[in-house]
């Protein structure tokens, strides 16, 4: 086992690899920028070391620096953690050249999957699914008309060098396909100089349903079961719960041995997730892999009794994995609640601010990840969340009525917070039946501010 | 179910009250004395209501302000919490009276528990084993030394109207005994004008080891394993831990029977205690059973997920035991520590003050159960236990590793406490080799200053 982690990040995620640290007996190299130096991470940490200003490329991106930190304190390996450097395969390459052990797949792993096209392109060979769509060049209308036939509507045409929602059309019909061919394609020459299309199956609503996966370096890969995303506001997780209640053991069973296929796929190693998306039918489509420890990995180790980031930190340094996927059984449920420093009557705009009156939850089945205390300043120039509230009950009725609870009691001054906002969510009936997919909350909003 | 519930307490174990309520969907009262106006259990609760000046018997001791309080509010039932009024026996009663239902058991039960004579025979007449012991009229000394043969040394030789410590004496011969006899006749003669002695086996440097009970209307009993509360200081436990590392399967099935029957022979209902001393030789003495929830009862949630707060209401309101015997089931292991505002370097005195710096560990396996945040002021009137920690490991080990992690993270500022010294309790060999019984903590601590 490392004797010495460094870890390259901040914030909760730095706390929460520090325990897991600790609790193993492994010594720990926090780094910090300079606005950081009062923050929890410095301070829990074995050893500090600045690495530089407050802009996070130039510190918490700064790979020269950080790599100069761990060879100062002599540290054995990196935890990325999440964000950040974590998906960097280049900093994952100089790692291994440093002879530095990066606490992740290697690098050719996260190279593949933050590749999208050439992870469709494994993952179709893998036979993981993937959503439905034409790869060839389309010669002209009558043949895109032909493709979007086949497919079959509703489906969704995209510039094939797009982004940023440019050059994006979705068509429930022949009339509409070729009214957005015609736009698109324009459209496209427009913005990218290429009107080059591609057209997929258009997902309607989808669930965001991911799968915890871990892999040793002998090829054992296990599947921790599924966290349900869905709760989303503009593409950022709100709320996470795992089990998802729209998965049978059937299904779960299906897409889990799925999800172990795409990571052999990739001869993957350590943490990852395959997030798929889950139709209405039960289609599910592997839309990307995250190649690192996720934010609401937590529901996953209430649900199974297993820790994360102490899996992580023994596949990396090279022990076989100790569960087999017959010792992971699910049981209960667990919810997280991401507690964000934003304003929800201002658009969620981040409320950076000095936490002057702090009240943390407690009590059975609540579990706080989080790097605040009282009188912390929250610094401007990072992500906004403060806190994870995480509850687990032998139920998801329980759960819930634990999270309600568990944020009621939440008090947080100096700061706007979204505790309230996360409190509506938890009355409303459609979460209450778990009835919700990706466009769910953005759908409620719009209406409740109409 | 109540639809309202006062909590005749403060402190952690009035918040834990609240917590339950408000998950099972009930109305909570709070009541406060003057000093604890801005106390978390006052704040929390959906009422408070001031039942006096800050002195206990002035307020939380004050039976006929917290009956009035009650009416007032119309809550249809009081949970006492423990300590204060918890096993008094006329405040059930009058509760009763007053068609209020008291969270607890029959007040005839906490009388018949309280008085330890009676206590004593009815466990006799149950066939659960009391320290032996010589119940008749001793006649002389020859007589006294031929009950002693009998009992076999050590012996206890006790002022059959004593307490406080006088009139007593260890004897482990015959010499001894008869040096003991006469000293202990004239003592008691002195001190209580009486010198009826009583005579009973010394157990030796016991453990404490207790089983949680529960018992509904029905005469439904169940146990929920043991609790290890050998570490104390001065009868005061710091330290809990459950299951205790010297039971065996066996044993604990031998035990949890027994103490059934302890329970059932008091027709007990609700949640209740019966503690066990414990000895070398693996044999076990009814010592005295608590009628009220415990202190420590969050370890024996973790290892069994049961939650006994929960419990009671479900119990006092007239439900039926909805778990059997067979339903609880062990699992892993959890570890109590009590932090208490004192000065472990000026004999443990109470530091009350104002909290002015504070950060709570938190994380996987860490549960809080407490009243305070930053900027509380602790009074100086009330126990001097601020906060439980509690951690749970999926063996002992685990649990351990844990509990250090976490009070290594918690920090206090304002006040001094004792978890450096819970820190050192961890540290120790034969803490770690869990050899250690009732009176290892005073001997240790005595070792330490010479």
């Amino acid at each position: 086992m490392f004797k010495k982690v460094l870890i390259a990040n901040r914030g909760e995620i730095a706390v929460r690899i520090i325990r897991a640290c600790r609790e193993m007996g492994i010594l720990t190299v926090a780094v910090y920028s300079e606005i950081d130096k009062e923050a929890l991470h410095t301070q829990l940490a074995d050893e500090a070391i600045c690495i530089g200003p407050a802009s996070a490329k130039d510190s918490y991106l700064n790979i020269t620096n950080i790599l100069s930190a761990c060879v100062l304190t002599g540290a054995d390996a990196i935890h990325p953690g999440f964000g950040f450097l974590s998906e960097n395969s280049k900093f994952a390459k100089m790692c291994k050249e440093c002879n530095i052990k990066f606490i992740g797949p290697d690098y050719e792993s996260i190279e593949l999957m933050g590749d999208k096209a050439r992870a469709r392109e494994i993952m179709k060979k893998a036979k993981v699914p993937v959503v439905p769509g034409y790869e060839g060049n389309i010669k002209n209308e009558s043949h895109a008309l032909d493709i979007a036939q086949k497919i079959g509507y509703p489906i969704m045409i995209k510039a094939a060098a797009g982004g940023g929602g440019k050059g994006i059309r979705v068509a429930r019909n022949d009339e509409e396909f070729l009214m957005g061919y015609k736009t698109a394609k324009s459209e496209s020459k427009a913005c990218f100089g290429d009107d080059r299309l591609y057209i997929e199956k258009f997902i309607e609503n989808p669930r965001h349903i991911e799968f915890q996966i871990l892999g040793d370096e002998f090829g054992n890969v296990i599947h921790l079961g599924e966290r349900e995303c869905s709760l989303q506001r503009k593409n950022q997780k709100v709320l996470e719960e795992a089990p998802s209640n729209v998965l049978n053991e059937e299904m779960r069973f299906k897409m889990g041995e799925i999800a172990k296929e795409a990571a052999k796929a990739v001869n993957y190693k350590n943490a990852g997730t395959i997030e798929f998306l889950f139709d209405k039918n039960n289609n599910f489509y592997f839309m990307e892999m995250n190649t690192r420890i996720q934010v609401e990995h937590p529901i996953t180790e209430m649900i199974t009794g297993v820790d994360l980031v102490k899996e992580q930190l023994k596949i990396a340094s090279g022990e076989k994995l100790s569960l087999n996927q017959e010792d992971i059984k699910i049981k209960g449920h667990a919810i997280e609640c991401r507690v964000n420093a934003e304003d929800p009557d201002n658009d969620f705009r981040p409320c950076p601010g000095t936490i002057d009156e702090l009240c943390l939850p407690g009590g059975m089945g609540v579990r706080i990840d989080s790097a605040i205390f009282g009188g912390y300043k929250i610094p401007y120039c990072y992500d906004s969340m403060i806190a994870k509230l995480i509850t687990f009950g032998k139920d998801r009725d329980e759960a819930i009525v634990k999270m309600k609870r568990a944020l009621g009691e939440f008090a947080v001054g100096g700061v706007k917070t979204n505790i309230d906002f996360q409190l509506s969510i938890l009355e409303m009936e459609e979460f209450l039946k778990g009835e919700y997919d990706t466009s769910f909350l953005s759908e409620k909003m719009v209406k409740n501010n109409a």
